[in-house]
Parts: structure tokens; C-alpha cells; sequence
């Protein structure tokens, strides 16, 4: 029997067994995170149609959603040149990536030297995540 | 005098001084390259109008297209959440980034568990750099 290369083994992982993710909307093309994989969030990523990360503050796997229900359902996964950076297409259920309740992440904006929060809060966090 | 706080200290730079930094065309909304950069790189790209990363493999600053001329011009750059991710919007001069000669750099996509390569090349590298 021939061995099946493992897709997996071409993507280079940093020391940390890490590469940077990048989430897209697919269907605005906004650009919503940027967060980590290891070898089982992409893979569990690629099985499953959910995006899944590592947490590196909570030192573990992370089902994007999986306490805010704003799970990101994969559309297209890709690999870069040099093979150590993802980029997921995705549909994002609730239309809000970020734990602060807005649309994505990448909501501070450089102004004349300072940067300026330029995007609403969809949701109040509390209502999304309950009181802490 | 009050101090004014400076927004480069804003940024969480990693162990290495770097942040991963996404470049995404202002025209058709495609993620071109996800790139590095330390303080210097960040303040040049904000001061010129014209991107710059941090090269880990040459270990020094680069101007974006200083070689191949596939200058990338800034339209507004935007920092995450929390604070260690940057995405830059960009006006791509030529219509390549990848040093492929691809128009991007996330030319692999993943199909029944292998990444294929869909996107053509544009131009000969040998045509954008010389012959090696």
C-alpha cells in the first residue's frame, strides 16, 4: 500500500506548533480575526466545517462559538506561499466575531497618530456571554 | 507639557518585537499576504504611505516591492482587539504580491484533503526579479 501524504504535514508550524489564522467573510470579505491553529484545530477545522482555534491565553482548543454561538462555518480553506499562515472563508453565524460584540475584530482605525474605535457594538457582551 | 502617548506603544509586540500584519486589497477585497512586522516597519509604513514588513528570514526591514516593484500603498491600517494583530489595507501597484508572480499569496486551497494550487501566475518571477 502507498502511504497518503498527510495534508497537515505541509504546513509548517512555528516552535509552538502554531500558525496564524486569518477569518474572512465570505460573504461581506471583511476580514473578522486573526487567531491561532494548532495541528488539531485544523484538522478538527477542516472535519468538522467549524472553525476551531487554540487559545493561547487558555492553553486549549477552542471551537470558535462555542460559548457566543457565533460559530464561523467554513466556506474554503487555504494555505499561503510559504505555508505557515491559514486563511478561512467563512460564514459567520450572528454576523459578530468579536467578544466585544462587534462585527470583527479589526475595528481600530489609525487617525492622525492615534487609533480610533470607527465600528458599533452589534451586541452587548453581557447578553452574548452573560454577567461574569 | 503633557506627553503625548505615542500609538506605536499600543501595540502588543510578541516576544521577537513582531506583530503578524495581513494585507488585503482595497479594490477587490482579497487577502494578499500575511506578513511581519516590528515597530520600525509599522512607523514606516504609517510615516511613508507605503508598506514595509520585517523580514524573518533576511532578518531586516523591507519596503514592500523594493525589488519587484509591486509597491504596496497604504489606505488605512487597523489593529485588533486585542491589540497584536494588524491588517493594512492596500492599494497592490502591478496586481501581484506573492513572490510567485500569483496575485496573492494564498494560492492553495484545500480539496479532499490535499491543497491544490487554483491560482495562475501573473508574471515569471525570473521576469519580476532576474535570473538568480
Amino acid at each position: 500500500m502507498n502511504e497518503v501524504p498527510n495534508w497537515l504535514d505541509a504546513v509548517r508550524w512555528n516552535a509552538d506548533g502554531l500558525v496564524p489564522a486569518i477569518a474572512q467573510d465570505a460573504a461581506t470579505q471583511r476580514v473578522l480575526t486573526l487567531a491561532w491553529m494548532n495541528r488539531e484545530a485544523l484538522e478538527r477545522t477542516a472535519a468538522t466545517g467549524e472553525v476551531h482555534y487554540w487559545s493561547r491565553s487558555r492553553g486549549k482548543l477552542w471551537r470558535k462559538g462555542e460559548s457566543s454561538g457565533h460559530v464561523q462555518r467554513v466556506r474554503e480553506i487555504r494555505l499561503d506561499c510559504d505555508d505557515d499562515a491559514i486563511l478561512v472563508l467563512v460564514e459567520q453565524v450572528g454576523g459578530i466575531a468579536c467578544h466585544t460584540g462587534r462585527e470583527r475584530c479589526f475595528y481600530k482605525r489609525l487617525d492622525d497618530g492615534a487609533w480610533r474605535e470607527v465600528e458599533p457594538v452589534r451586541k452587548d457582551p453581557e447578553t452574548i456571554y452573560g454577567k461574569s
